[in-house]
């Protein structure tokens, strides 16, 4: 494997499609969404895209056995629209934009067949420690007019000018402009430490479902932002405390696959 | 040099081998194991592997002449059962996740050949610094229904759900797994310091011999076992004298060339 | 994308250009440079330019669309003469040596076909963080007889013998020559903090438009550079409190993104 | 530039070549003592290196004028026999081993037209800080038998079992030795800093002349030879004086090019 390579597994039929990305990210925020989004919706795993760009290691399953570390191509259907969802265990390292790019390049050229009417990235914003009672959700366009067209979602569309968006959720929006696809990203605001933040992810796909007309069962992911909202708590108490020095040891841990 | 090459030195005469990996890793567990049974089965080497991803340097031997680091691949029979085992000086740098992949991907095309029966692949796993009295052997399989297959070989499957094998022993085994390959990666519990483990590697090596049916002399690896055993007892000894901050500079001496 | 692209965006009438760098460096010196003069000369983009070797990233516009890291070449006309001017965002990180290499080559390739008369590489001289009153501008060129012709146009040909013009200004000249293309490193002096120095590109700039007999309006650089001046004061002032010990950590802040 | 490019300057006569290799490494022995022999020989320069795997700069020359880092060969002659000698700025970065492997397969692809009948390269070997009167030479060969050949030519053939020679010194020999040549690696004790080690330079080149029956005028290398003393002698003055802490700043200093 000298490329990364997308295997389709099952051939589908979607035209004109919805593609969603949650890969891994600022507190797992687009892959928990997007993840939840698959269950809501009974998609369907019908590629996988296997990289020399990820990590070098097998990853172990419940049952014992090992997989490749790889990507998933979800479909599925609702009010009549195509969707197909990206998540996944990894992205390359961040020294490695060779690979980002070669693996975007490559779920671009993948999905334009299908036809793509519109691409949400879903991510995180670090506040850069600073808790959030109530997450907003920062929205980034491809194209200028999409902000009026979206206006009424509850969306922030903040002047962050100069401000980037790292990774896939940005490569996607940026590169999937230049083949004319429409498409805006959607980052949850969050504390940024590296646990896994249910809440934000919750106020993502919030937006999200209200932008597709989709009925969403947030059962769930309200458990886990319940989860979440106790760790921070938690994490707050600490840095009452003035322990808040042993936290970034503490986070790393929690956080080495996402 | 610009891609990894196998260059074969004798042709074999080889069938539905069982394929066995033990490349340098925690505590050489997997080497040492590898290396014992080629030893015991009179294996004879018959390819050798070249690499521009391994490190940019000659090794020199003990007649003062050097040659290129590189990993062997040997043949062996025994029980009616051609074997091929595959140790060797190093791996790849940990940044060069590129360059784990296309070593393994070039490795299985080149097995592949001559049919695998079954793939083991030889490795350490570290307890974060706890001395093991007897390690335990922990499995990983490319297929669940091993499991059942292999239960009364005193391996330990438990739940590492989420957890990794780096490197070429879950490479090999994920990828290997992609071309319908049965194979179980077989760790020797270690403390992870970066001495030589003959105690893990001997747990592994009965594991397998069990399986594999072999009688194996196991003296040597006992004596090397006796000796990590006495240099544990030192670590210990060391660690009740409250001077572990020292260890880490220690043991990263010992541990350079793998 | 596995390598750099240069998209032609208009088709341009240009014949034995004079050709200017001003891509991010010490100070965004090179970089402010070439704007203000893009700007002066009412240049046009022509081209733009996309590589896998740039961050993996998308910047935020004001108007909340996105874009993908780029460099860009401006085409513009003044005393009968073609000028062709490279700004952009970024360059590769700098343990990319490969793709600096490989951007700049497709530079060469890609201007080579207009004819280059003269080439211009503009940047920054770092003292090591001493405050320089009145910025010198220090000299390189491809070809010694270029001492010789531009002696008039204050420019410092130091004896640097054994120092390094790292990035696109020293590889663009270096590589330009061996394709027998004639040109010059301005580099302005500056502390190297990572801060905006308008005061050393003003001095570049001028040193330039001499040498090019243009008429530039400084005004606007002028302003800037009161701003760096005055940031510099301040700078000083810390340093007199002794307070010099906290300023890695606020300039890297100012500089992530160059 | 996408790939190592060696460009012939000037076609040379030159058959079953003595090879001598001597780029940047520890104390720029190598380096220093190769460009010694190009000096006593007159040899010419005759090709011309370049990689995008070198530093991404250009290197300012005396005369104000700049050139891409390189690296050279020289040809020369003497007793009859052809010698090609291999010089230059620099080697890789050491994080880089693919770009080792390239450069030394070309470079071996390139002087193996011309038959080579023996193999020198020099380098240096570091003690670890520890400051020897009479640094010896180490030898490494290509081919066992070599050593008893060579054993009149006070060469120290150690058992250095399991020691790595890094870069093009080591690499030059192993691949060599693949190719069928026989050759020989000359290290010349140094304390390893990293200031230039004429002292230890001097060594290796007795031997080489020795070897090669080759009349030398060590005259300029014997002059910096006393300057390495004298500097050695303040850097033991220093160390007596228990500043010792502060010299791996000073020498980083001074071998920031090699």
């Amino acid at each position: 494997m000298k490329e990364t390579m997308i295997n389709t597994i099952k051939d589908i039929d979607a035209h004109n499609v919805i593609f969603i990305e949650g890969l891994p990210g600022i507190g797992l925020i687009g892959k928990l969404a997007a993840e939840h989004l698959i269950q809501e919706l009974g998609a369907e795993k019908f590629a996988e895209i296997f990289s020399p760009h990820f990590p070098h290691q097998a990853l172990i399953k419940e049952d014992a056995s090992v997989r490749l570390m790889k990507n998933k191509l979800y479909h599925g259907r609702s009010n009549d629209k195509d969707f197909i969802i990206l998540v996944g265990d990894t992205q390359p390292s961040p020294s490695n934009s060779f690979g980002h790019y070669e693996i975007v390049t490559k779920i671009i050229e993948y999905i334009e067949k299908f036809g793509v009417s519109m691409m949400f990235t879903l991510g995180g914003y670090s506040t850069g420690g600073e808790i959030v009672e109530h997450p907003r959700v920062l929205g980034a366009v491809s194209h200028p007019e999409l902000v009026e067209e979206y206006k009424d979602a509850k969306i922030s569309f903040r002047d962050d000018s100069g401000a980037a968006i790292v990774g896939a959720s940005g490569l996607l929006l940026a590169m999937g402009r230049q083949k004319g696809m429409k498409g805006m990203c959607l980052l949850g605001e969050s504390p940024g430490y590296m646990y896994i933040d249910a809440k934000a992810a919750k106020s993502v796909l919030e937006v999200l479902s209200k932008i597709l007309k989709l009925e969403i069962d947030m059962t769930a992911l309200e458990e886990r932002a319940e989860e979440t909202e106790n760790l921070i708590h938690k994490i707050q108490e600490m840095q009452r405390k003035s322990m808040s020095q042993n936290m970034p040891e503490m986070s790393k841990d929690l956080g080495y696959i996402r």
